[in-house]
């Protein structure tokens, strides 16, 4: 172990040399002039993983190709096998103007390497590769079989993954995943997150007059599809933070009092919060904290409004159109399709009968907990523990990794989530950065990690 | 008379070819891009005024140039002088997918001319010019003298018109002012109208976290500005159409009997109109009919809605701003500047700390209304029933023409408003058309309407 542990302080400069390489290739799966960028990662990651000495195969999907490399073979079937799950897509860097730097041309400033998915989830996964590594070049045995599946849809919903698991289910006979898609609070707080929220997607649109209408000449005399939206959407929502829809929050237990002591271990005033968003004030639903707030509760949050003229100078018109783009995040046993039904039910409800309301539902996907005293948990807990110098927290999330409910559904065990990401690394934000020293540590994690499963694992 | 009038009949076919030139000119003043085409729509009305003999300038401004042609001559100074005004710049044509024929490429469906500018304003004031015409070519003399004055920026808020009207007050010693930029109900119900509303423009802009945020992460402690952008907006707004605003209707005289009265003589059912705008319902200010609230009472519209992301698909933000485009249409008494301080008040007293809210000021124009018992427009009333054929009813419309405060308060004069567009015109909506019937009885009610003048002055 010495050994590993050796190697992967020594390499660190060209890993990082490595993973430049990687961030530079602006593989965005939102936007279809990117796609031949995708192919391209996917390849990158192919030939790095044969590099390696890794069973390496690129699998056509519908979508973006699913890299799938393995350490497991004839010979190794009796180690306990795990699956470590990674995303080579990234988020569209727009506005583009917001950075710093480009954001394709990775740049090291201090201990941040900075660059539209470095943090989210190049850098990320690309740690666990570097620690098997480690392990074949220092010639000591890997105490696990370990298969990468990393996909090229996360960002846009993960289409794509769920047929495939299904269709090779019998190549993921696992114990358990390892995702390191998320976060920890800071360095002196690496962390175990036992849950995630879920998320579930929505637009409506409003149809007033069947035309934009001269302001003077109707206005007055026929509704305004805008101010009807402001109006509905504004009703979802009220004073105290509380959703204002009925059944929003049906079935939702109560946090426990271990949770919330748990949660509340998080290590950020809520005044560093305040200055880290540029706000003056936070806001949120009445009675939680806002750790609480971000974690452990659900939301619902307009994403975009778009309605009438919105270029330069004035239009004196009455819109024929208005439309919202909305997104809930859900707390464990809220189910979407619920939670759908019942913001349409009060919507509609409200809707006037001068306009016209479609509602359309987006993707979805349910919220996720595990107990965090399992033998696995309690495995990665230790790994944490060595890497980072420091005891590990227990953490519930606010994000939404979708896939990890795929795989307790079609592969039927549990993710540990292991984030290397910190609050600053600006995901889905102008000037996306990774700590440098979050990676290397997330390597050593990773060569723990195999180590310490393998010692609690039930051969 | 009878020979203008003949001359006026003979020649329709070939007014309506040279409309259509003028019509193709693309003269669209709110984009920079058909700067060239304002000064080509200026030329050709130059060069038709000459033609027509009469003394034509073309004055540079500021902004777009402004066209002036009279019939005075040194030897004429006795006769009552008029000023009849237009504006050849027009709206822009997007969204240009809703147009069923090119906007800029007139064309003759039945008894309309489709185009944009055709009814606003070109259509209009272009029939004026032939009423003049007629009287020369027939050797007949107008017993008027009449100055056209012809802008290109009253789409855009006629910014230099005032500054030109002071400058060359001495030119314009008139009696009256003549303005068709409006409309009358039918062709069966010429109409005087004789008060418009006035209008006052604002934005507000809010900005909550200083970029744009990962909802999962950040979601449910931090506000996000569209909500709070729906919550403020929808506050303006009563359940009953008023608006909630303290100080909104100040000084603002209740309709008398009169007025409802001949407001209410204005030809249109309630279910016309909701066929004619494709609305299930209208909605309105309680306790006031359709068309009281669209000609005498005021209003607050949202023009425009922008927040976070309204392209393809979902990404999953707190927008870091929200912004809003309203103007308000304003009636007698009701000063733009208060309305704005109300407003403003309003919205700054109800933004919550978590965002920040700026108040955008743009442009206004008082509501005007003047006696239609006076000579002038009693004479123009004989003048709409000889071209028409029917008593003609006495209006209040809903539009603003702030150019008419500005003719009162520069020039000292009130103006009558002779409309001659068609309430299913079009006017500032794809497909924007001019009945051709309106445009020929309206040569012919300009024709007669110098003649009724003459006999009324007081000279």
């Amino acid at each position: 172990m010495n050994d590993v542990i050796r190697y992967l302080r020594d390499q660190q400069d060209r890993f990082v040399d490595e993973l430049c390489e990687f961030v530079a290739i602006p593989s965005v799966s939102a936007q279809s002039k990117h796609r031949a960028d995708l192919q391209r990662a996917a390849d990158w990651l192919v030939s790095h993983c044969r590099e390696l000495g890794l069973k390496t195969k690129i699998h056509r999907t519908a979508g973006h190709p699913i890299v799938v490399a393995t350490t497991r073979s004839v010979r190794s079937r009796k180690k306990p096998h795990f699956l470590v799950y990674g995303h080579y897509d990234v988020q569209p860097a727009e506005p583009f103007e917001l950075w710093d730097t480009p954001p394709f041309e990775p740049t090291i400033r201090g201990d941040s390497l900075i660059g539209r998915g470095a943090s989210d989830n190049k850098g990320q996964h690309f740690a666990h590769l570097k620690a098997v590594e480690a392990y074949r070049a220092t010639q000591t045995e890997l105490p696990c079989d370990v298969t990468f599946v990393i996909e090229g849809e996360e960002e846009v919903g993960s289409e794509s993954l769920g047929t495939f698991l299904e269709k090779h289910r019998k190549d993921f006979d696992v114990e358990g995943v390892v995702v390191s898609d998320n976060g920890m609070p800071s360095l002196r707080h690496p962390a175990l997150t036992y849950g995630l929220r879920g998320v579930v997607a929505f637009e409506v649109h409003l149809t007033g007059p069947d035309r934009d209408l001269h302001s003077g000449i109707y206005g007055g005399a026929v509704d305004n599809p805008a101010m009807v939206l402001c109006q509905l959407l504004a009703s979802l929502r009220r004073t105290d933070g509380r959703i204002a829809v009925p059944g929003f929050y049906d079935g939702i237990e109560p946090l426990r009092r271990f949770e919330r002591e748990q949660l509340n271990r998080y290590p950020e005033s809520e005044a560093a919060l305040k200055r880290q968003l540029g706000v003056k004030a936070l806001f949120g639903e009445r009675g939680y904290s806002a750790v609480e707030q971000r974690a452990a509760r659900p939301t619902l949050e307009i994403n975009g409004l778009t309605s009438g003229y919105q270029g330069e100078g004035s239009k004196t018109i009455v819109p024929s159109t208005a439309s919202a783009k909305v997104t809930c995040r859900l707390v464990p046993a809220q189910k979407p399709i619920h939670v759908l039904r019942v913001i349409k039910r009060f919507l509609t409800e409200r809707c006037p009968k001068s306009v016209r309301l479609k509602f359309e539902p987006g993707h979805a996907g349910e919220a996720y907990c595990v107990s965090p005293t399992g033998s696995h948990a309690q495995a990665a807990m230790r790994a944490l523990k060595q890497a980072f110098g420091r005891p590990p927290i227990l953490m519930r999330e606010g994000g939404s990794i979708p896939i990890v409910t795929d795989f307790k559904k079609i592969l039927g065990v549990d993710t540990l989530l292991l984030g290397l990401g910190l609050p600053d690394d600006k995901v889905h934000s102008p000037n996306e950065k990774m700590s440098l020293t979050a990676f290397h540590r997330g390597t050593e994690m990773s060569a723990h990690l195999w180590d310490e499963l393998a010692r609690t694992s039930a051969r």
